[in-house]
């Protein structure tokens, strides 16, 4: 099988780690049957300043044309505001229908707690105030701003099933290799805030426990939080948790607030999931501060590369990579200055190839 | 001078801290020549079963005519939606217009971590997606349902000039007595998802610049973090932070956060300012599971007493109770479960009241 991956660095740290993430697919282990060929897109601040848009229709094209799925970098936002310009990845969730945001977080080396982290946040994609609806009006005390929150039932549904099958597929795998998680039973919680927004997160709430009682999905304990006290349990407890599901924004402050758990942002990998397509995204920014010194980390990259063989069918590739990037965390030996090492991107690079 | 304050115990445990927090005040030293008189009113889901209101119009009235301040103990919220019920807390914030929402958190005994931590955050308490319009339409593929997210100018100034204002007075407060803090200048970090909501939480972003830049805050170093880097920072370095001034949403779930860095909810107060009054008001919820068990932690109300005191002018009388409360927690033989301890509401108590 070959695989067609569209690779979009966009801005900054973007463009050494995609080429990283890249290199890692083109050495996976011939045995696996599995071919890629790539495709170079742009997207980004850059791109923005030099055509007009962040996000060329040419990029949304060829990745629904031509590709199986993509590797998105990062993008810088402008310091203040600059006009025309919007995020080119919330854009391109839209787009592609890319309707679940899959964030996983396990404990490992550099770590700020004793007990083992293995959590998953499930981010709805699409919608929420990430919709972008708002207006600004004049009124009598200054101006007044207002945006949309919007809440479907449709997206709800599915992002709750998605969560609900990714508990299951984390069940099996910890069932065939007992000893590496301290979870034993699937779990899904429902993240909202609808004691305030009865409505809009209300409607998140009833859909997703609808969702989440479907035969199916007997075996999973199904909870949920209000989403402040999330924030608090997730610092508190985090070993608790297995599956978190969130509407849009609470999913990005979420994920955020465990990637703080696992030691750096540059370990957290995320991948951006449709119905036939996946794009994987590191969780970090594009760094300007260290762009060009040649030491960001590339392991989020490279877990974004396999969360997206994941999703793409392709498990045992994805496995590969995990156990080459876990081998070389372990080990120690070569880690970027956010783990506290001295090594550069390609050098950890090199490291994860010779363990593949 | 004599104060009188609306006591609203609410639900839950609300209605054996909130007695405790009075205590507390008819037992300050009477050097400071301050007095109290006490209403006791009305709110929380118990009334609103009893009643049909969460919020009965007496309990405003009262507050509005009579009072000078008010507690505010703890509201269960329905596990299922309960038609007809609404938040009494938030209503009382908007009725009263209590538009800041400040808790402080600190380090002290049971904290998690090494380094101490000293923040603030200021929370705009009447808008955002807390003026709850929301509504729900039928379409063709299930229901959506939508809430205004509002944000305006005069609320995004306010909330930015007394945080300013915190800001200043904290410093007074850590130049009186050097060595208090680890903080050198005073510092407001500004949160918001602008790169996301251009025009709601731009407006928020650039007013409350706007608002800091006034020469009186001149000494003031203004910061700003996006909402989900701001969760990873306070995770990740929360020693760093003075003020974070936030919208509404955002402060509820940063102030969560927050409380998880020192240890329990249970220390955890705030106070809701508006012009001419305050409400004390514990971090805390109702906490069913341990209502009327006598072991609920007091210190979160006591410090919201204190709270609420200096909002109302009586800087000296706040001072003494969190003296005595410090006190309480630093010796560390009368602690309530929550903090690893085995005394009752009771015994915290009277160790305070003896430390008055
Ligand atoms: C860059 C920004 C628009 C984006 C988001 O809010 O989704 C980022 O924070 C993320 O989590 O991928
Ligand atoms: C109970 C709830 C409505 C409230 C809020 O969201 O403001 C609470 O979380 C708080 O922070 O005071």
């Amino acid at each position: 099988r070959t695989l067609r991956i569209g690779l979009i660095p966009g801005d900054g740290i973007g463009r050494e780690v995609i080429p990283a993430g890249r290199k890692v697919l083109e050495s996976l282990p011939s045995s696996l049957n599995l071919k890629f060929s790539f495709v170079d897109l742009d997207a980004g601040f850059d791109t923005f300043q030099k055509t007009g848009t962040a996000l060329p229709d040419k990029t949304v094209d060829t990745l629904k044309k031509e590709c199986d799925g993509a590797l998105f970098g990062a993008v810088s936002s402008p310091s203040t505001k600059v006009a025309g310009y919007s995020s080119p990845i919330v854009a391109l969730r839209k787009k592609l229908d890319l309707f679940a945001n899959v964030r996983p977080v396990k404990t490992t080396v550099g770590s700020s707690r004793g007990n083992p982290i293995d959590l998953v946040t499930v981010r709805e994609n699409t919608e929420d105030l990430y919709v972008k609806e708002e207006r600004t009006i004049e009124g009598p005390d200054g101006k007044v701003a207002e945006a949309i929150k919007r809440i479907s039932e449709r997206a709800s549904s599915r992002i709750a099933t998605i969560a609900g099958e990714i508990a299951l597929s984390r069940q099996a795998i910890r069932a065939a290799a007992p000893g590496t998680s301290a979870h034993t039973k699937p779990m899904v919680t429902i993240t909202h805030k609808s004691n305030v927004l009865s409505q809009t997160d209300g409607l998140f709430r009833e859909t997703a426990r609808k969702a989440l009682s479907a035969e199916k999905f007997s075996s999973i304990h199904v909870e949920e939080q209000i989403v402040d006290s999330m924030v608090y349990k997730l610092f508190r407890q985090p070993e608790y948790y297995d599956v978190i599901v969130a509407p849009n924004l609470y999913g990005d402050i979420l994920s955020d607030g465990a990637a703080a758990l696992v030691g750096s942002l540059g370990l957290v990998p995320s991948a951006n999931v449709g119905d036939n397509f996946a794009i994987g995204e590191p969780c970090h920014g594009s760094a300007p501060d260290i762009e060009g010194l040649g030491i960001s980390n590339p392991i989020a990259t490279f877990r974004s590369v396999a969360l997206m063989l994941e999703f793409l069918g392709e498990a045992n590739a994805a496995a590969k990579i995990y156990t080459a990037v876990d081998g070389n965390l372990d080990d120690g030996k070569f880690l970027t200055p956010d783990m506290g090492g001295k090594a550069t991107t390609q050098q950890v690079l090199d490291d994860v190839l010779k363990r593949l």
